[in-house]
């Protein structure tokens, strides 16, 4: 998360911190987006992985909104974990000539991804219960909701036609 | 990943360097959880992450294991992930003066991590699988089931007491 956790005294603190450090993460990840769905082979992981970047874009746009409900300005910090696993998703991928092979290291990055959000989201969520937020945590539980899905929709890729392929 | 990525040319090559990956990443994890134990303040919190450092030390073992199942020599490669999301877990929980919000941060960090690790046993179990491997597999999905448990009972703790104490 870097930079300001010093900062950090209350539960209150927490959540805004790990707000800014999901929206940095989520403007990462639309950065990253269009070159994994340019190396993605498979036609229904490139669509896939297409839907996602235009959820990705909502994501950003809902925290901006809980940004303004919960009266803070809207600001991301370094977050050393996703530019990791970012860096690891595109080192990975870099070199992997056959498509299908390609395909299958695609999704496994692609849900070490889906699954830091989901844990942001997640604590994100029961915190802003927690401070009494409802309003928050609603908006927060529509993203969490999504990413979830995205997960398992990788997941039946992964389980099915692409690994099969890349085996052969 | 990173360093011997460009010699993924097969889906046995990405198992091989995935299960190089998560040695690296489990030894990490092992280096970095004391420290979390000692932060923790939660009596319950405490002793899971206790639980947990034991459980890694399987880890590393089983994966040691499969690497002389497969033939391979054991050994790790670096993985960005596992150290932004170690540097990120040091650094929001290295100032927080209050023991409950500290223990907010810990559990969500830690969950971090066990989704990171959860997705690479996934990864791994799928593959080793698709690769015929139903013996490496067997081996990998008792450390997947028992990543899966520790982020059950974390999910738990966020939930009840720990939460409700960081917010009052």
């Amino acid at each position: 998360m870097g930079l300001f956790s010093r900062d950090i005294k209350t539960l209150n603190d927490l959540f805004v911190h790990t707000l800014r450090d999901v929206y940095y993460a989520e403007s990462q990840i639309m950065r990253a987006l269009p070159d994994m769905i340019e190396k993605a082979g498979d036609p229904g992981l490139k669509r896939g992985l297409k839907v996602h970047l235009d959820e990705t874009k909502n994501h950003v746009a809902r925290i901006e909104e809980v940004f303004r409900m919960h009266g803070d300005e809207i600001r991301g910090v370094d977050c050393p974990a996703i530019d990791g696993l970012l860096e690891e998703a595109d080192d990975v991928t870099g070199e992997v000539a056959d498509t299908r092979v390609m395909d299958a290291a695609l999704i496994a990055a692609a849900q070490a991804i889906e699954h830091y959000e989901i844990t942001r989201y997640g604590a994100l969520v029961a915190w802003a219960k927690q401070l009494g937020r409802a309003d928050c945590a609603s908006v927060l539980q529509r993203t969490f909701d999504e990413e979830k899905a995205t997960d398992m929709k990788l997941s039946q890729m992964a389980e099915s036609a692409v690994n099969l392929r890349a085996a052969s």
